[in-house]
C-alpha cells in the first residue's frame, strides 16, 4: 500500500471512489446528488492537502487533512477519508489513518477530530477507536439515514 | 428591540460588531487579524441568512442563520451570533437567540446546534442552557485562548 499526495491526474480516480459515496448517503452529510465538479471542489478544495492509496497500482482510496477550525482552533487537525468499496476488507482505510496521523504530526497538529461520524457507520466507529480517537460528543438524529431514518452522529478526537 | 434582515447597508455596523469580536479572539475560531472585507465575507456567506437587532435605532447586535450540514444532515440549523460590547446587558443575545429559534422553526429546521462554543464564555453557554440548549459533547482543549490557553469547546444542541 502507498499513499501519496494526490494531483490533478487522480480526478477520475478520485470520482470513482466519491460517488458512490454520495449517492449511498449513509456516511457523508454531502449532498446525494453532487456531480464530479461540485464533488471535487469540495474534496480538493484549497485548504485540503488531498492524498491517495494506491494497491497494485490502482487508486483504491482518498483522504484529505485541514486545519478542523480557524484562529485559536487551527492547532487541531480534521481529515475525511473514502475508499473504493471493492477494495474493502484490505486495509486501505487503516493505511489512510495511520498516514494521517503521522501526517498530522509533521505538521504540528495537537490533535485530531472527526466532527460528524454517522454513528450507524459502526465499521468506521471501531476503527477510529483502534486508532485511540474517543467519543467525546454524540448529537441526537442529526442525521438522516436513506433507510435508517433520523441517526445519531459522533464526534472522535484524540490527541497526537 | 428590532430584529430584522440584514442589508448591504448594514455592512459598516456590522464590521464594527464583529471587529472587536475578531481582535480579542476569546470566543470565535476566527483568525484575529482579518479585515473588514474578509470578516464580511465569512459573515455574509451566501449560504448565511443574516440578522441584525436595532436599540433606539442603532445596530447593537447580529446572527446568522444556516444548515448544519448538507445532504442528510441539512435539517439541523445553526447559528452565530454577536453582539455590540457597548450593549451588553441589555438582552440583545438573548432576543437574538430567540428570533433565531422562531426563524429556525419558520423554516422547517427539526433541531438547532451549535459546533464550537468556547467553554469559558461562560455568559454564552449559560444563555444557551437558559434556551433549552443541552451540552452533547466537550472538545477538550481545542480552543487557544489569548489569555487562559488552551480551553474546551461545547456542542450545544435543542431540538425545535
Amino acid at each position: 500500500m502507498l499513499v501519496r499526495p494526490a494531483t490533478l491526474e487522480d480526478r477520475d480516480a478520485l470520482w470513482r471512489i466519491i460517488e458512490p459515496v454520495l449517492r449511498a448517503g449513509e456516511t457523508y452529510a454531502l449532498p446525494r446528488d453532487w456531480g464530479k465538479a461540485e464533488a471535487l471542489e469540495h474534496w480538493m478544495a484549497p485548504a485540503h492537502e488531498v492524498f491517495v492509496a494506491e494497491l497494485d497500482g490502482a487508486v483504491v482510496g482518498t483522504y484529505f487533512i485541514q486545519a478542523n477550525q480557524r484562529g485559536g482552533g487551527a492547532h487541531v487537525a480534521n481529515c475525511a477519508y473514502m475508499t473504493d468499496a471493492r477494495a474493502t476488507g484490505r486495509g486501505v482505510a487503516r493505511a489512510m489513518c495511520a498516514h494521517s496521523l503521522d501526517h498530522a504530526r509533521s505538521r504540528d497538529f495537537a490533535a485530531m477530530q472527526f466532527n460528524f461520524v454517522v454513528a450507524t457507520n459502526e465499521r468506521a466507529v471501531r476503527l477510529w477507536q483502534s486508532f485511540g480517537f474517543a467519543i467525546i460528543g454524540r448529537m441526537p438524529a442529526v442525521f438522516r439515514h436513506p433507510t435508517h431514518g433520523f441517526v445519531d452522529a459522533l464526534v472522535m478526537h484524540r490527541t497526537l
